[in-house]
């Protein structure tokens, strides 16, 4: 085969990256791009444009997830993917996702580069809506391709306005009738590789640029509404209350207890969206809906954690007299990285001398839902102090390029079986 | 003296109080009239009219305290005093405040009627924004009469759009210059009477028709705001958290057991306005803001419960990690009933043959502040269900015109000597 001429550009990484942070709907802190908003239809657009510039092929499919194609020699042979996401939660920075795609971009052009074709099409896909942020459900784009959200659950899922997903899509032309064509049959993509930010502190803290996760922790998510009684703060005696936000804060700390509790050294378990109605300072809560957030690697002591958590909503509900309305949104499980791509990523990390890491991933990414369908493997590169899903989140467009390398080594190694 | 020729009207007091009711910001769950948003200047001005039409004198003073003026033969005494307020919390009953000022309405109404002209000028009066709704502080009219609440007080309390209380005033037309003259020396008022619902169960348990209050129950209030790390929920590991969300509960329930813990049987304590930022399913909570409110009829073990949550703030920030800033906005005193007026208003209820219940207000009202200045009484009508603050709230029209016959019966003694 070729040999690649050059190395990956952190300069033209970053080109893209603050390009990409220019589409930004609360530039006063931080990153906002949220699911089918101007501006997250503008970051679309914009990587469309650069796709194409790279002489791929874009197409969409149903839900939004754009491929833009490489083709390679031998059609009849299953693509090879990478990629990741472009939306973010609410003041977020401006690498979670978007590095992975644009790590992407950036293999693609060095492939270009060097005047290589592969034998099978290598594709750079933006998956849809990895994060919640509009639909409270997390990984609706990789989660469509897995099977795993029909056109009726698109139906079902609403934002905070009470449009549907699917209403949002119709709206601005995609094709629902095409929605049953999303799912990837088993075997139909040969595999696919994620560059993502850690999000965590384990790079920095081994002073390592690249980390190979071997497991992706899963989400288990529940949205609960408690129901108490909504009255004076001053003539309500404190044996006569049924104070709902009290409920929740004996929950959100019974989550935390059974996290710290559990066998797995990944478990965590997150309070971290709050309503309190009425929501006055002089008023007992009737009524507090907030989100419950569990991950693990282990399938087994996340369950074990629901199941306790479970049994404490029974005993606060007796207790306090509140009534509890619990919604389990999904219960996902780990997905493990395909050996064999993982050997590969190793041995492009020696060959390039490049020191690495095997780890979990606490956070979930679309490769969760791709893992579904299709062999997978994520390549890490640092956060600095771990921070993300915050305006300080940082990497160095440097370990960027150093992942790139990595990936694209790799990419190119899958597309020669 | 002339004598009454009439009882209290049910009907006519439901007619002011439904008409009242018509002026809410938000009829889809039960009643809300803000301070000086539109509604509540509505509110405020067919009130003024409902005055006029008793051929009262009808002034305002610069923070919007109204007084409808029933002259007396000697203008050299000084008047009495009855009346409440208008204004309500968000999503609220329709009698809390408004109940008092349509008593003292009927009140005037009766002594016309029976062509008395009382020796005291009687005023009735309704005070600016009992509740906190609007600029977090309580009492606003009736703490600016008081002299406990200042041009420069009123320059710095911002309401959650940032407008300051003086711009509000200023905009409405108000004259900051006079501000300095809405103080009541003491002596000035010879007293004052407020009638009010009860805002919890005591009176309906005891199956009785009228509270009379020995005691108004004050509180100290907090605006508290938690700084933690935001990061992500998935990638930070329990052990390296500081979650700012958690640090509030800790904080809410240690409130609830030091409430429940306290030697007053009037001791309540309540977290009732929270929010957190930013607010996210996924995101550890960074930033969380919440209220505190305290009430106690003991000033001594309301600063001891104050203390020990002061104590339990260093405690979490330390264990936690996180950073506190707590701003004390009040520490009220609790304020007690002039005993020459609760004799006058037992003899009332004796010489109408209406059982009653001497108690303590849990809830504070405006005759809280009026009694650092004037001697003052409070007379209790029944809560359904104790409920208030509350769509749910409900008292009798009867039980409203009990009090009123209690009231007029009180003013007119009030005003012989």
């Amino acid at each position: 085969m070729k040999l690649l001429t050059e190395q990956a550009s952190a300069d033209n990484i970053a080109r893209i990256l603050e390009k990409l942070d220019t589409f930004n709907s609360d530039p006063s802190r931080g990153t906002t791009r949220v699911l089918f908003t101007p501006v997250e239809i503008a970051g679309r657009n914009y990587i469309k444009e650069e796709m194409a510039a790279l002489g791929l092929t874009v197409r969409e499919d149903a839900i939004g997830n754009i491929f833009a194609a490489l083709p390679g020699t031998d059609p009849s042979l299953a693509p090879v993917w990478t990629g990741s996401h472009i939306d973010t939660v609410l003041q977020a920075g401006m690498y979670d996702g978007m590095a992975g795609v644009v790590a992407g971009l950036e293999a693609v052009r060095l492939i270009r580069a060097a005047g290589i074709t592969p034998k099978r099409t290598i594709e750079v896909v933006v998956y849809t809506s990895e994060e919640p942020t509009r639909f409270g459900l997390n990984c609706l784009g990789s989660r469509a391709l897995a099977g795993a959200l029909t056109l009726e659950d698109a139906e079902r899922l609403k934002d905070e306005e009470g449009r549907t997903l699917a209403e949002v899509l119709a709206d601005l032309g995609y094709d629902l009738a095409r929605f049953k064509d999303i799912p990837i049959a088993r075997g139909a993509v040969h595999g696919a590789i994620e560059l993502h930010i850690e999000q965590g502190a384990v790079l920095e803290s081994l002073g390592l640029p690249i980390g190979l996760v071997k497991t992706i922790s899963a989400p288990t998510n529940f949205e609960v509404s408690v129901r108490g009684k909504q009255s004076h703060a001053g003539s309500t005696p404190m044996h006569l209350r049924h104070d709902a936000f009290l409920a929740c804060c004996e929950i959100a700390l019974e989550l935390e207890r059974l996290a710290k509790a559990s066998t797995s050294p990944d478990t965590v378990g997150t309070v971290g969206k709050v309503e309190v109605v009425p929501n006055a300072s002089n008023v007992i809560s009737g009524l507090v809906q907030f989100s419950i957030d569990i991950r693990d690697s282990d399938y087994e002591t996340k369950s074990k954690l629901v199941a306790g958590l479970q049994t404490f909503f029974r005993e606060v509900e007796a207790r306090r007299k509140v009534e509890l309305d619990i919604r389990q949104i999904n219960d996902d499980k780990p997905t493990h990285s395909d050996p064999a791509i993982l050997g590969l990523l190793e041995e492009a990390c020696i060959k390039k001398d490049i020191p690495y890491h095997k780890m979990v991933s606490g956070a979930f990414h679309d490769s969760m839902m791709v893992g579904r369908f299709a062999p997978i493997a994520m390549i890490f590169v640092p956060s600095k102090d771990g921070i993300s899903h915050n305006p300080d989140e940082f990497t160095e467009y440097g370990d960027i390029a150093k992942g790139t390398d990595i990936l694209v080594e790799t990419l190119l190694r899958m597309t020669m079986e």
